[in-house]
Protein backbone atom coordinates (compact mmCIF):
# COMPACT_ATOMS: atom_id res chain seq x y z
CA UNK A 1 0.00 0.00 0.00
CA UNK A 2 1.44 3.67 -1.12
CA UNK A 3 2.10 5.66 1.85
CA UNK A 4 3.75 9.33 1.75
CA UNK A 5 4.60 11.18 4.89
CA UNK A 6 3.69 15.04 4.65
CA UNK A 7 4.85 17.98 6.24
CA UNK A 8 3.12 21.37 6.38
CA UNK A 9 4.79 24.67 6.79
CA UNK A 10 2.86 27.35 8.95
CA UNK A 11 5.34 30.70 8.82
CA UNK A 12 4.79 34.12 8.68
CA UNK A 13 7.11 33.81 6.05
CA UNK A 14 9.07 37.37 5.19
CA UNK A 15 5.97 39.20 3.82
CA UNK A 16 7.26 41.09 0.06
CA UNK A 17 10.37 39.44 -0.18
CA UNK A 18 10.12 36.65 -2.21
CA UNK A 19 14.00 35.94 -1.75
CA UNK A 20 13.31 35.81 2.48
CA UNK A 21 10.78 33.02 1.94
CA UNK A 22 13.32 31.13 -0.50
CA UNK A 23 15.47 30.83 2.45
CA UNK A 24 12.35 29.78 4.67
CA UNK A 25 11.30 27.47 2.41
CA UNK A 26 15.20 25.81 2.02
CA UNK A 27 15.30 25.55 5.75
CA UNK A 28 11.84 24.18 6.42
CA UNK A 29 12.49 21.45 3.11
CA UNK A 30 15.75 20.31 5.11
CA UNK A 31 13.33 19.78 7.99
CA UNK A 32 11.08 17.97 6.31
CA UNK A 33 13.20 15.65 4.62
CA UNK A 34 15.12 15.04 8.24
CA UNK A 35 11.55 13.76 9.08
CA UNK A 36 11.31 11.71 5.97
CA UNK A 37 8.77 13.68 4.47
CA UNK A 38 8.47 13.49 0.58
CA UNK A 39 5.83 16.25 0.50
CA UNK A 40 5.98 19.84 2.03
CA UNK A 41 3.13 21.78 1.66
CA UNK A 42 3.31 25.74 2.25
CA UNK A 43 0.51 28.17 2.92
CA UNK A 44 -1.47 30.18 0.42
CA UNK A 45 0.55 33.07 -1.21
CA UNK A 46 3.73 31.74 0.53
CA UNK A 47 6.23 32.72 -2.15
CA UNK A 48 5.04 36.65 -1.84
CA UNK A 49 3.39 36.98 1.29
CA UNK A 50 -0.39 37.29 1.30
CA UNK A 51 -1.91 40.80 1.86
CA UNK A 52 0.40 42.81 -0.38
CA UNK A 53 -1.98 45.61 -1.92
CA UNK A 54 -0.80 47.39 -4.71
CA UNK A 55 2.78 45.02 -5.10
CA UNK A 56 0.71 42.30 -6.05
CA UNK A 57 1.02 43.25 -10.19
CA UNK A 58 5.41 43.88 -9.94
CA UNK A 59 5.34 40.56 -7.49
CA UNK A 60 3.10 38.36 -9.87
CA UNK A 61 4.93 35.60 -11.79
CA UNK A 62 4.04 32.86 -14.52
CA UNK A 63 3.95 29.09 -13.60
CA UNK A 64 7.20 28.71 -14.89
CA UNK A 65 8.58 31.83 -14.01
CA UNK A 66 12.06 32.61 -11.20
CA UNK A 67 10.56 31.64 -7.99
CA UNK A 68 9.24 28.28 -9.34
CA UNK A 69 12.59 27.75 -10.59
CA UNK A 70 13.96 28.14 -7.53
CA UNK A 71 11.56 26.04 -5.31
CA UNK A 72 12.53 23.58 -8.30
CA UNK A 73 15.84 23.70 -7.15
CA UNK A 74 14.90 23.20 -3.45
CA UNK A 75 13.13 20.19 -4.35
CA UNK A 76 15.57 18.98 -5.91
CA UNK A 77 18.09 19.62 -3.11
CA UNK A 78 15.89 18.27 -0.45
CA UNK A 79 14.55 15.32 -2.46
CA UNK A 80 10.88 16.21 -1.31
CA UNK A 81 7.43 17.55 -3.32
CA UNK A 82 7.09 21.17 -2.48
CA UNK A 83 3.01 22.58 -2.70
CA UNK A 84 3.51 26.50 -2.72
CA UNK A 85 1.05 29.49 -3.12
CA UNK A 86 1.96 32.29 -5.30
CA UNK A 87 0.23 35.38 -7.39
CA UNK A 88 0.34 33.96 -10.77
CA UNK A 89 0.43 36.41 -13.72
CA UNK A 90 -1.20 34.75 -16.97
CA UNK A 91 0.06 33.47 -20.49
CA UNK A 92 3.95 33.59 -19.85
CA UNK A 93 3.37 29.79 -19.36
CA UNK A 94 2.65 28.88 -22.77
CA UNK A 95 3.91 32.17 -25.07
CA UNK A 96 7.56 33.29 -23.17
CA UNK A 97 5.89 36.75 -22.46
CA UNK A 98 4.58 38.48 -19.60
CA UNK A 99 1.03 37.78 -21.03
CA UNK A 100 -1.96 40.04 -20.16
CA UNK A 101 -3.28 41.93 -17.27
CA UNK A 102 -4.67 38.51 -15.20
CA UNK A 103 -3.43 37.69 -12.08
CA UNK A 104 -4.41 34.54 -10.29
CA UNK A 105 -3.88 33.75 -6.46
CA UNK A 106 -2.55 30.18 -7.37
CA UNK A 107 -0.45 27.26 -5.86
CA UNK A 108 1.63 24.79 -7.74
CA UNK A 109 3.10 21.75 -6.62
CA UNK A 110 6.58 21.03 -8.12
CA UNK A 111 8.13 17.32 -7.70
CA UNK A 112 11.12 16.22 -6.25
CA UNK A 113 13.07 16.00 -9.13
CA UNK A 114 11.96 19.43 -10.03
CA UNK A 115 9.31 19.12 -12.63
CA UNK A 116 5.92 21.35 -12.41
CA UNK A 117 3.14 18.55 -11.40
CA UNK A 118 0.25 20.73 -10.96
CA UNK A 119 -0.71 24.51 -11.16
CA UNK A 120 -4.33 25.29 -9.49
CA UNK A 121 -6.05 29.03 -10.02
CA UNK A 122 -8.05 29.39 -6.68
CA UNK A 123 -11.73 29.71 -7.90
CA UNK A 124 -13.58 31.10 -4.90
CA UNK A 125 -12.06 34.27 -4.31
CA UNK A 126 -12.04 35.64 -0.11
CA UNK A 127 -13.53 39.21 0.41
CA UNK A 128 -12.33 42.94 -0.89
CA UNK A 129 -8.71 42.56 -1.47
CA UNK A 130 -8.92 38.94 -3.50
CA UNK A 131 -11.57 40.28 -5.84
CA UNK A 132 -9.72 43.44 -6.51
CA UNK A 133 -6.67 41.71 -7.40
CA UNK A 134 -7.03 38.13 -8.49
CA UNK A 135 -9.19 36.93 -11.57
CA UNK A 136 -11.01 33.86 -10.56
CA UNK A 137 -9.94 30.56 -11.87
CA UNK A 138 -12.46 28.30 -14.32
CA UNK A 139 -10.71 24.91 -13.01
CA UNK A 140 -12.21 23.12 -10.39
CA UNK A 141 -10.08 20.48 -9.86
CA UNK A 142 -6.69 19.54 -10.49
CA UNK A 143 -4.82 16.98 -9.64
CA UNK A 144 -1.52 14.88 -10.06
CA UNK A 145 -0.58 11.49 -9.82
CA UNK A 146 2.38 11.37 -7.07
CA UNK A 147 3.89 8.65 -4.67
CA UNK A 148 0.85 6.09 -5.65
CA UNK A 149 -1.94 8.34 -4.56
CA UNK A 150 -4.07 11.09 -6.33
CA UNK A 151 -3.27 14.87 -5.50
CA UNK A 152 -5.49 17.64 -5.13
CA UNK A 153 -5.50 21.13 -5.31
CA UNK A 154 -7.16 23.85 -3.73
CA UNK A 155 -6.59 27.53 -1.94
CA UNK A 156 -8.08 28.70 1.55
CA UNK A 157 -11.66 29.75 0.78
CA UNK A 158 -12.24 27.01 -1.91
CA UNK A 159 -12.51 24.54 1.06
CA UNK A 160 -15.06 26.10 2.64
CA UNK A 161 -17.13 25.10 -0.14
CA UNK A 162 -18.92 21.64 0.51
CA UNK A 163 -19.18 21.03 -3.41
CA UNK A 164 -15.63 21.57 -4.25
CA UNK A 165 -14.40 19.59 -2.40
CA UNK A 166 -17.08 16.91 -3.40
CA UNK A 167 -16.31 17.07 -6.54
CA UNK A 168 -12.36 16.16 -5.55
CA UNK A 169 -13.62 12.79 -4.02
CA UNK A 170 -15.52 12.01 -7.07
CA UNK A 171 -12.81 12.99 -9.31
CA UNK A 172 -10.85 10.55 -6.88
CA UNK A 173 -8.27 12.62 -4.87
CA UNK A 174 -6.97 10.99 -1.93
CA UNK A 175 -4.99 13.79 -0.14
CA UNK A 176 -6.24 17.51 -1.19
CA UNK A 177 -3.74 19.74 -0.22
CA UNK A 178 -4.80 23.23 0.97
CA UNK A 179 -2.58 25.99 1.22
CA UNK A 180 -4.38 28.64 3.20
CA UNK A 181 -4.19 31.95 4.55
CA UNK A 182 -7.10 31.19 7.17
CA UNK A 183 -7.64 34.83 9.51
CA UNK A 184 -9.74 35.67 12.43
CA UNK A 185 -12.02 34.94 13.49
CA UNK A 186 -12.71 31.92 11.17
CA UNK A 187 -10.92 29.67 13.44
CA UNK A 188 -13.90 27.61 13.29
CA UNK A 189 -12.55 26.36 9.87
CA UNK A 190 -9.27 25.24 10.91
CA UNK A 191 -11.02 23.46 14.07
CA UNK A 192 -14.05 21.94 12.86
CA UNK A 193 -14.82 22.28 9.36
CA UNK A 194 -11.76 21.03 7.66
CA UNK A 195 -11.82 17.88 9.31
CA UNK A 196 -15.22 17.28 8.42
CA UNK A 197 -14.53 17.78 4.79
CA UNK A 198 -12.02 14.71 5.03
CA UNK A 199 -14.54 12.81 6.67
CA UNK A 200 -17.48 13.34 4.42
CA UNK A 201 -15.30 13.11 1.09
CA UNK A 202 -13.02 10.30 2.58
CA UNK A 203 -9.90 11.66 1.60
CA UNK A 204 -6.61 13.06 3.73
CA UNK A 205 -7.00 16.66 3.88
CA UNK A 206 -3.79 18.73 4.30
CA UNK A 207 -4.48 22.43 5.16
CA UNK A 208 -1.08 24.86 5.59
CA UNK A 209 -1.97 28.11 7.29
CA UNK A 210 -0.17 31.36 7.56
CA UNK A 211 0.57 32.41 11.26
CA UNK A 212 1.34 36.12 12.40
CA UNK A 213 -0.01 39.48 11.04
CA UNK A 214 -0.25 41.53 7.78
CA UNK A 215 -2.03 44.98 7.91
CA UNK A 216 -5.27 44.08 9.00
CA UNK A 217 -5.54 40.80 9.15
CA UNK A 218 -4.52 38.20 11.61
CA UNK A 219 -3.76 34.73 10.66
CA UNK A 220 -4.73 32.15 13.37
CA UNK A 221 -2.55 28.98 12.52
CA UNK A 222 -4.33 25.89 13.26
CA UNK A 223 -2.95 24.00 10.51
CA UNK A 224 -3.67 20.53 10.03
CA UNK A 225 -3.91 17.45 8.63
CA UNK A 226 -6.82 15.20 8.75
CA UNK A 227 -7.69 11.85 7.86
CA UNK A 228 -10.68 10.19 6.23
CA UNK A 229 -11.78 9.05 9.76
CA UNK A 230 -12.36 12.31 10.92
CA UNK A 231 -9.06 11.84 13.44
CA UNK A 232 -6.95 14.69 13.10
CA UNK A 233 -3.55 13.52 12.20
CA UNK A 234 -1.45 16.46 13.04
CA UNK A 235 -2.44 19.62 14.46
CA UNK A 236 -0.31 22.95 14.94
CA UNK A 237 -0.94 25.51 17.61
CA UNK A 238 -0.49 29.40 16.31
CA UNK A 239 3.31 30.12 15.90
CA UNK A 240 5.59 28.97 13.36
CA UNK A 241 5.38 25.14 13.20
CA UNK A 242 6.30 22.37 10.85
CA UNK A 243 3.46 19.16 11.09
CA UNK A 244 4.19 16.04 10.00
CA UNK A 245 1.99 13.18 9.34
CA UNK A 246 1.39 10.19 7.46
CA UNK A 247 -0.98 9.16 4.49
CA UNK A 248 -1.89 5.60 4.40
CA UNK A 249 -3.47 4.22 1.60
CA UNK A 250 -4.52 1.14 3.59
CA UNK A 251 -6.60 3.69 5.95
CA UNK A 252 -8.07 4.99 2.56
CA UNK A 253 -9.39 2.00 1.29
CA UNK A 254 -10.48 0.63 4.86
CA UNK A 255 -12.76 3.85 6.00
CA UNK A 256 -14.42 4.13 2.50
CA UNK A 257 -15.17 0.82 2.80
CA UNK A 258 -16.94 1.56 6.38
CA UNK A 259 -18.18 5.36 5.24
CA UNK A 260 -19.64 4.64 1.76
CA UNK A 261 -21.04 7.99 1.03
CA UNK A 262 -19.95 8.27 -2.33
CA UNK A 263 -21.75 4.99 -3.41
CA UNK A 264 -24.96 6.27 -1.34
CA UNK A 265 -25.03 9.61 -2.86
CA UNK A 266 -28.24 10.45 -5.11
CA UNK A 267 -27.01 12.89 -7.27
CA UNK A 268 -30.83 13.21 -8.96
CA UNK A 269 -31.39 14.84 -5.58
CA UNK A 270 -29.01 17.19 -6.07
CA UNK A 271 -30.39 18.91 -9.32
CA UNK A 272 -30.42 22.25 -7.14
CA UNK A 273 -27.14 22.91 -6.30
CA UNK A 274 -25.69 23.68 -10.02
CA UNK B 1 -36.83 39.49 14.73
CA UNK B 2 -38.75 36.45 15.10
CA UNK B 3 -37.31 33.56 17.49
CA UNK B 4 -38.59 30.36 18.69
CA UNK B 5 -37.31 28.68 21.78
CA UNK B 6 -36.50 24.54 20.73
CA UNK B 7 -36.30 21.54 22.78
CA UNK B 8 -34.33 18.93 21.78
CA UNK B 9 -35.86 15.09 23.21
CA UNK B 10 -32.82 12.65 23.78
CA UNK B 11 -34.31 9.61 24.91
CA UNK B 12 -34.16 5.61 24.16
CA UNK B 13 -38.19 5.70 24.35
CA UNK B 14 -39.69 2.42 24.82
CA UNK B 15 -38.66 0.03 21.61
CA UNK B 16 -42.02 -1.57 20.02
CA UNK B 17 -44.38 0.23 22.61
CA UNK B 18 -46.34 3.30 20.88
CA UNK B 19 -48.45 4.03 24.03
CA UNK B 20 -44.99 3.88 25.65
CA UNK B 21 -43.47 6.20 23.42
CA UNK B 22 -46.94 8.64 23.36
CA UNK B 23 -46.36 8.86 27.56
CA UNK B 24 -42.51 9.66 26.86
CA UNK B 25 -43.57 12.26 24.72
CA UNK B 26 -46.78 13.42 26.39
CA UNK B 27 -44.21 14.13 29.86
CA UNK B 28 -41.07 15.95 27.71
CA UNK B 29 -43.62 18.07 25.73
CA UNK B 30 -44.91 19.27 29.73
CA UNK B 31 -41.10 20.27 30.46
CA UNK B 32 -40.49 21.75 27.02
CA UNK B 33 -43.33 24.21 27.54
CA UNK B 34 -42.69 24.59 31.00
CA UNK B 35 -39.04 25.78 29.93
CA UNK B 36 -40.88 28.42 27.06
CA UNK B 37 -40.17 25.85 24.04
CA UNK B 38 -42.46 26.57 20.99
CA UNK B 39 -41.38 23.55 19.37
CA UNK B 40 -40.19 19.76 20.44
CA UNK B 41 -38.00 18.03 18.00
CA UNK B 42 -37.82 13.77 18.76
CA UNK B 43 -35.70 11.60 17.18
CA UNK B 44 -35.41 9.20 14.34
CA UNK B 45 -38.51 6.36 14.51
CA UNK B 46 -39.20 8.09 17.98
CA UNK B 47 -43.60 7.09 17.70
CA UNK B 48 -41.88 2.65 17.70
CA UNK B 49 -38.06 2.20 18.20
CA UNK B 50 -35.74 1.80 15.32
CA UNK B 51 -34.42 -1.42 15.46
CA UNK B 52 -38.18 -3.14 14.96
CA UNK B 53 -36.96 -5.74 12.60
CA UNK B 54 -40.03 -7.83 11.65
CA UNK B 55 -42.10 -5.33 13.23
CA UNK B 56 -41.41 -2.74 11.17
CA UNK B 57 -45.03 -3.46 8.59
CA UNK B 58 -46.96 -3.89 12.02
CA UNK B 59 -46.15 -0.80 13.35
CA UNK B 60 -46.25 1.51 10.80
CA UNK B 61 -48.68 3.97 9.74
CA UNK B 62 -50.46 6.15 7.36
CA UNK B 63 -48.99 10.26 8.05
CA UNK B 64 -52.58 10.71 9.56
CA UNK B 65 -52.72 7.36 10.96
CA UNK B 66 -53.36 7.01 14.85
CA UNK B 67 -50.05 7.72 16.20
CA UNK B 68 -50.39 10.97 14.42
CA UNK B 69 -53.54 12.06 15.87
CA UNK B 70 -52.36 11.41 19.45
CA UNK B 71 -48.94 13.57 18.57
CA UNK B 72 -51.62 16.07 17.47
CA UNK B 73 -53.41 15.31 21.12
CA UNK B 74 -50.49 16.73 22.86
CA UNK B 75 -49.27 19.39 21.07
CA UNK B 76 -52.66 20.65 21.69
CA UNK B 77 -52.63 19.87 25.14
CA UNK B 78 -48.98 21.65 25.53
CA UNK B 79 -49.19 24.83 23.03
CA UNK B 80 -46.27 23.47 20.96
CA UNK B 81 -44.99 21.98 17.48
CA UNK B 82 -44.21 18.33 17.80
CA UNK B 83 -41.40 16.89 15.43
CA UNK B 84 -41.64 13.22 15.15
CA UNK B 85 -39.78 10.19 13.80
CA UNK B 86 -42.10 6.79 12.58
CA UNK B 87 -42.28 4.26 10.65
CA UNK B 88 -44.99 5.56 7.54
CA UNK B 89 -47.00 2.80 5.34
CA UNK B 90 -48.01 4.77 2.20
CA UNK B 91 -51.34 5.61 0.61
CA UNK B 92 -53.79 5.52 3.50
CA UNK B 93 -53.19 9.34 3.70
CA UNK B 94 -54.61 9.60 0.09
CA UNK B 95 -57.10 6.74 0.26
CA UNK B 96 -58.40 6.15 3.42
CA UNK B 97 -56.68 2.07 2.95
CA UNK B 98 -53.69 0.74 4.46
CA UNK B 99 -52.53 1.68 1.11
CA UNK B 100 -49.60 -0.79 -0.76
CA UNK B 101 -46.32 -2.42 0.27
CA UNK B 102 -44.36 0.68 0.76
CA UNK B 103 -43.22 1.80 4.08
CA UNK B 104 -40.99 4.92 4.46
CA UNK B 105 -38.52 6.07 7.45
CA UNK B 106 -40.19 9.01 8.00
CA UNK B 107 -40.27 12.55 10.20
CA UNK B 108 -43.60 14.85 10.97
CA UNK B 109 -43.94 18.09 11.84
CA UNK B 110 -47.24 18.55 13.72
CA UNK B 111 -48.43 22.08 15.09
CA UNK B 112 -49.93 23.85 18.60
CA UNK B 113 -52.97 23.92 17.18
CA UNK B 114 -52.58 19.38 15.97
CA UNK B 115 -52.32 20.26 11.80
CA UNK B 116 -49.77 18.31 10.03
CA UNK B 117 -47.81 20.67 8.49
CA UNK B 118 -44.98 18.83 6.97
CA UNK B 119 -44.19 15.21 6.21
CA UNK B 120 -40.54 14.02 5.38
CA UNK B 121 -39.49 10.46 4.01
CA UNK B 122 -35.75 9.80 4.17
CA UNK B 123 -34.01 9.98 1.12
CA UNK B 124 -30.69 8.52 2.51
CA UNK B 125 -31.60 4.89 3.87
CA UNK B 126 -28.49 3.77 6.19
CA UNK B 127 -27.05 0.36 6.29
CA UNK B 128 -28.64 -3.13 5.49
CA UNK B 129 -31.66 -2.74 8.47
CA UNK B 130 -32.75 0.34 6.92
CA UNK B 131 -32.44 -0.81 2.92
CA UNK B 132 -34.37 -4.10 3.75
CA UNK B 133 -37.22 -2.47 5.00
CA UNK B 134 -38.04 0.97 3.75
CA UNK B 135 -38.51 2.90 0.76
CA UNK B 136 -36.23 5.81 0.10
CA UNK B 137 -38.31 9.39 -0.50
CA UNK B 138 -38.10 11.53 -3.59
CA UNK B 139 -38.36 14.74 -1.75
CA UNK B 140 -34.94 16.36 -1.13
CA UNK B 141 -36.29 19.45 0.41
CA UNK B 142 -39.67 19.76 2.77
CA UNK B 143 -40.40 22.45 4.22
CA UNK B 144 -42.75 24.16 6.36
CA UNK B 145 -43.44 27.81 7.78
CA UNK B 146 -43.67 28.32 11.37
CA UNK B 147 -43.20 31.15 14.16
CA UNK B 148 -41.92 33.47 11.46
CA UNK B 149 -39.28 30.74 10.21
CA UNK B 150 -38.74 28.54 7.51
CA UNK B 151 -38.18 24.90 8.98
CA UNK B 152 -37.09 21.78 6.96
CA UNK B 153 -36.77 18.36 7.80
CA UNK B 154 -34.29 15.83 7.00
CA UNK B 155 -34.01 12.29 8.51
CA UNK B 156 -30.13 11.02 10.34
CA UNK B 157 -27.96 9.84 7.24
CA UNK B 158 -29.46 12.40 5.10
CA UNK B 159 -27.35 15.39 7.05
CA UNK B 160 -24.00 13.65 6.65
CA UNK B 161 -24.32 14.06 2.97
CA UNK B 162 -23.17 17.82 2.38
CA UNK B 163 -25.04 17.96 -0.87
CA UNK B 164 -28.85 17.88 0.89
CA UNK B 165 -28.35 20.31 3.58
CA UNK B 166 -26.95 22.88 0.67
CA UNK B 167 -30.44 22.17 -1.30
CA UNK B 168 -32.12 23.34 2.08
CA UNK B 169 -30.32 26.54 2.40
CA UNK B 170 -30.47 27.32 -1.40
CA UNK B 171 -34.38 26.74 -0.45
CA UNK B 172 -34.14 29.00 2.52
CA UNK B 173 -34.47 26.49 5.60
CA UNK B 174 -33.52 28.97 8.69
CA UNK B 175 -33.63 25.63 11.06
CA UNK B 176 -32.89 22.26 10.05
CA UNK B 177 -34.97 19.27 12.24
CA UNK B 178 -32.67 15.96 11.99
CA UNK B 179 -34.10 13.56 13.98
CA UNK B 180 -31.54 10.71 14.42
CA UNK B 181 -31.01 7.77 15.14
CA UNK B 182 -26.52 8.09 15.37
CA UNK B 183 -25.27 4.73 16.57
CA UNK B 184 -21.28 3.74 17.94
CA UNK B 185 -18.41 4.68 16.40
CA UNK B 186 -20.07 7.39 14.32
CA UNK B 187 -20.06 9.97 17.14
CA UNK B 188 -17.73 12.05 15.33
CA UNK B 189 -20.74 13.09 12.82
CA UNK B 190 -22.69 14.45 16.13
CA UNK B 191 -19.98 15.94 17.88
CA UNK B 192 -18.09 18.26 14.05
CA UNK B 193 -20.00 17.23 11.31
CA UNK B 194 -24.01 18.80 12.40
CA UNK B 195 -21.48 22.33 13.36
CA UNK B 196 -20.05 22.13 10.33
CA UNK B 197 -23.52 21.71 8.54
CA UNK B 198 -25.18 25.18 10.31
CA UNK B 199 -22.31 26.97 9.68
CA UNK B 200 -21.47 26.47 6.32
CA UNK B 201 -24.97 26.70 4.86
CA UNK B 202 -25.85 29.57 7.68
CA UNK B 203 -28.72 27.99 9.17
CA UNK B 204 -29.51 26.30 12.29
CA UNK B 205 -29.74 22.60 12.38
CA UNK B 206 -31.54 20.86 15.55
CA UNK B 207 -30.32 16.87 16.04
CA UNK B 208 -32.09 14.83 18.24
CA UNK B 209 -30.59 11.63 18.97
CA UNK B 210 -31.82 8.23 20.17
CA UNK B 211 -29.46 7.16 23.70
CA UNK B 212 -29.49 3.79 24.92
CA UNK B 213 -29.31 0.05 22.85
CA UNK B 214 -31.59 -1.68 20.33
CA UNK B 215 -30.41 -5.44 19.32
CA UNK B 216 -26.43 -4.49 17.65
CA UNK B 217 -27.32 -0.72 18.19
CA UNK B 218 -25.60 1.22 21.10
CA UNK B 219 -27.07 5.10 20.42
CA UNK B 220 -24.73 7.72 21.36
CA UNK B 221 -26.87 10.55 22.00
CA UNK B 222 -25.00 14.06 21.52
CA UNK B 223 -27.81 15.79 20.32
CA UNK B 224 -27.10 19.40 19.91
CA UNK B 225 -28.55 22.61 18.38
CA UNK B 226 -25.86 24.26 16.07
CA UNK B 227 -26.17 27.73 15.16
CA UNK B 228 -24.73 29.35 11.52
CA UNK B 229 -21.63 30.99 13.59
CA UNK B 230 -20.59 27.25 14.42
CA UNK B 231 -21.41 27.48 17.85
CA UNK B 232 -23.16 24.65 19.67
CA UNK B 233 -25.77 26.58 21.48
CA UNK B 234 -27.29 23.66 23.45
CA UNK B 235 -25.48 19.51 23.50
CA UNK B 236 -26.49 16.57 25.20
CA UNK B 237 -24.35 13.90 27.06
CA UNK B 238 -24.86 10.14 26.56
CA UNK B 239 -28.06 9.48 28.33
CA UNK B 240 -31.89 10.44 28.54
CA UNK B 241 -31.90 14.20 28.06
CA UNK B 242 -33.82 17.13 27.13
CA UNK B 243 -32.05 20.63 26.47
CA UNK B 244 -33.59 23.38 24.73
CA UNK B 245 -31.89 26.69 22.30
CA UNK B 246 -33.02 29.91 20.84
CA UNK B 247 -33.04 30.20 16.99
CA UNK B 248 -32.90 33.72 16.83
CA UNK B 249 -33.21 35.55 13.28
CA UNK B 250 -31.48 38.44 14.00
CA UNK B 251 -28.46 36.56 14.34
CA UNK B 252 -29.45 34.16 11.18
CA UNK B 253 -29.16 37.85 9.09
CA UNK B 254 -25.66 39.27 10.86
CA UNK B 255 -23.79 35.58 10.49
CA UNK B 256 -25.65 35.11 6.79
CA UNK B 257 -23.71 38.73 6.13
CA UNK B 258 -20.85 37.87 7.70
CA UNK B 259 -20.19 34.45 5.82
CA UNK B 260 -21.71 35.01 2.74
CA UNK B 261 -21.41 31.80 1.16
CA UNK B 262 -24.75 31.33 -0.64
CA UNK B 263 -23.35 34.56 -2.35
CA UNK B 264 -19.69 33.12 -3.31
CA UNK B 265 -21.01 29.79 -4.34
CA UNK B 266 -19.78 28.92 -8.32
CA UNK B 267 -22.35 26.49 -9.53
CA UNK B 268 -21.07 26.41 -13.05
CA UNK B 269 -18.14 24.90 -11.57
CA UNK B 270 -20.15 21.77 -10.01
CA UNK B 271 -21.72 20.15 -12.70
CA UNK B 272 -20.31 16.87 -11.49
CA UNK B 273 -22.00 16.32 -8.54
CA UNK B 274 -25.51 16.04 -10.40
Amino acid sequence: MPSLRTALLQTAGRPGSVAGNLTVLDEAAGRAADAGAGLLVCPEMFLTGYALGDAVPGLAEPADGPGAMAVAEIAVRHGLAVLYGYPERDGAADTGSQGGGRIFNAAQLIGPDGTRLANYRKTHLFGDFEQKWFTPGEHPVVQAEFAGLRLGVMICYDVEFPENVRAHALAGTDLLLVPTALMRPFHFVAESLVPVRAFENQMYVAYANRTGEEGEFEFVGLSCLAGPDGATRARAGRGEELIVGEIDAGLLDASREANPYLRDRRPDLYTSLT
